[in-house]
């Protein structure tokens, strides 16, 4: 058997997860396995004794039985933000109300201020470390939303920034149009004038540069009528939609989501049997998010029941500075098994296909031929010590499109 | 003012955590702070403008604002053994029984077989990569336990070993003598002559290595009784007490702890509010392990009501292949906030002052003149990013005893 010209040769992987499901199971676990890249993409797995002999790789690795899987695919962030909310935090871990915290300054509209007050250079510099710290730790590829700017110079500032960052990183970042995020400040006495300017003027700017537009469709920002709407208009710009639903209560955004077809429908903590239902159904992705319940000591998204309901699930780590500055997938998968009850397996497969599905993307998350060459090669025998040992730093080397980050 | 001759200046510490109290506060906080050390010591902590200007250092380090705290010092460990259980965690999260995982060869004993199995030399090198982990982590001082071997060759080896790694890693390892772990598996129906064992031979040859006795004292183990026999042999042979109390119901071990004045009374998760009152008079620390709790699923500590009733507190990883694969307390310090209910500034006054008052150290866990120079440069601005960012990667710089690890 000749190959395409190798770039990559990885052998004697002790456990490699492909997610490809005719090597059996939900994750396709190849044993003493190996795999070639060619340029950015896969081009042969299998098991090590069967690597074909003629491979002239440019670089050959070792793995000496550690597991390999493939990349994370993180589909929920607000990774790209100015300043921190740490005392905020402090004050909420010691019993203080959200009235509290608002009074003293904080709460989103903080950080919305920080981001007005930054230049594209300070957004991009505050976020990069972030951003880095999220690839060394096995994510390489991330949706970062804009949604801190609440006014059209800010929110494009933010798209500009993901996007800028998305070019001298070797992640690559999804941007999603947030500007329904909550009422602009200006606005909270005449929010039907807010949802005009981010159906208007705000998305006529950031279509050019967005994937998807999405909506906080919940009783303390958007409602569904609102939600309706601004996903319509963001529809005839091109975008594909993704939805903040039923995280504070349920309000029947994980219906409308499944109705408007939707490619995600994220949290739905308090989404009932027949959104989810209708959720499956529909095809829409549910993206659970358990670090937000981890740091607002809130009920963690039951993620057997979500799984069980037949919805394809991803999770994510929703990192942002308010509710859950948690930027590495092992944590949320290890969340995602202790908290949300998803089995080690299924905790892997939402975080990389699921995550991929999430962001409708069908080049990644599965390690088969003709697939990006995004992969982790773990510090360990088996992916399942990911929530085994849930700060172990266990990536050993991340591989981004073919090449060793 | 002259000093001793320095060898290592750090500047413009943006907060200096030197749990002094004469700075005020709980954790004697000291902003744009400097701190000198001279060899393995402290010699001068103040603010950046009152650096002593004619300090001639042989390394000088510009914080930049960052935050520098104590060395974490973590209190109660299992890091030295041989295998892992990554597969009878994954049985448990899918809700097996403790007797299907013994029923498939898991439990403690399959980890006594293991590290009975290794060599001095496998064991060591099993278990470095661990202590590595904590170090760069941030932990400069760990107690470790021997309790895997529980036959007299196997816990002599686990000492060896745990003294070895003290002597070629620059991390403090503290040696504690746990023969009475469980009953060895050949004496389940003679319990009796296991813990004359432990109290006779095993204790006599592991006197001499060992700076602490320890007995898991619970329903499951060790009775009130036989703790107390094997405590008093321990004492005998100049070794102080630690115990395991309950952890798993309330069978009377923290009384215990406090009648005996033990050291430390790890665990404690149901002991009641005369259970603490009792060791808030006696003196003895209160060891938390929230970790525990969050790899079993089970409710954790209630760190806010320990820290109320007067307890001297502290928090620690209880790193073990069985209930708590967890090697750092970036990580303790998030779950204690997070889940045990302890602010940011308690919760990291617990995993640094507060673990060396459990380990009877008083040279420790506070930067002040004539202290160790134990100290971690945060990547950070404060010490609460530590819970506000939970598995934020947060240590940029270990020092140990006045050096850069």
């Amino acid at each position: 058997m000749t190959l395409a010209p190798a770039s990559l040769v990885i052998s004697h992987i002790g456990e490699l997860v492909t997610n490809d499901p005719t090597h059996g199971g939900l994750l396709g676990v190849i044993e003493d396995a190996a795999i070639v890249a060619s340029g950015d993409r896969v081009v042969w797995v299998g098991p090590t004794s069967e690597l074909p002999d003629d491979t002239d790789a440019i670089q050959r690795i070792d793995a000496a039985g550690a597991a390999v899987v493939p990349g994370f695919v993180d589909a929920h962030t607000h990774a790209v933000f100015a300043g921190d909310r740490a005392d905020e935090f402090a004050m909420r871990m010691a019993g203080a109300s959200y009235e509290d915290i608002l009074a003293s300054g904080g709460g989103i509209y903080s950080t919305v201020r920080a981001t007005r007050e930054a230049t594209l250079q300070d957004l991009v510099s505050a976020s990069v470390p972030r951003i880095d710290h999220m690839l060394v730790s096995g994510t390489t590829t991330a949706e970062v939303k804009s949604g801190y700017g609440l006014d059209v110079e800010t929110e494009m500032q933010m798209l500009e920034a993901i996007v800028a960052i998305d070019d001298i990183t070797p992640i690559d970042l999804v941007p999603t149009f947030l500007g329904a995020h909550v009422v602009g400040p200006e606005y909270k006495d005449r929010r039907s004038e807010y949802v005009d300017l981010v159906m208007g003027p705000m998305l006529e700017r950031a279509a050019p540069l967005a994937r998807f537009i999405d909506v906080f469709c919940d009783d303390a920002a958007f409602t569904i009528d609102e939600t309706r709407a601004i996903v319509s208009a963001g529809r005839n710009r091109g975008l594909d939609v993704r939805l903040h639903v039923d995280q504070l209560s349920r309000s029947g955004g994980t219906a409308l989501a499944a109705e408007l077809g939707a490619t995600s429908a994220d949290h739905v903590d308090h989404a009932s049997d027949e959104d989810l239902a209708a959720l499956a159904l529909a095809g829409t992705v549910a993206v659970l998010l358990p670090g937000v319940s981890y740091a607002m000591r809130s009920a963690p998204p039951d993620g057997r029941k979500v799984w069980d309901a037949g919805v394809t699930v991803a999770i994510a780590t929703d990192c942002n500075p308010g509710t859950a500055y948690v930027e590495t997938m092992s944590f949320v998968i290890s969340l995602a098994v202790v908290t949300s009850g998803l089995t080690p397996d299924e905790a892997l497969w939402a975080a990389t296909k699921g995550g991929a599905l999430a962001l409708g993307l069908t080049d990644r998350g599965v390690l088969a031929p003709g697939m990006l060459a995004d992969m982790v090669i773990l510090d360990a025998p088996s992916h399942r010590h990911i929530s085994y040992r849930p700060d172990g730093a266990l990536p050993l080397e991340v591989i981004k499109r073919g090449s060793l980050v």
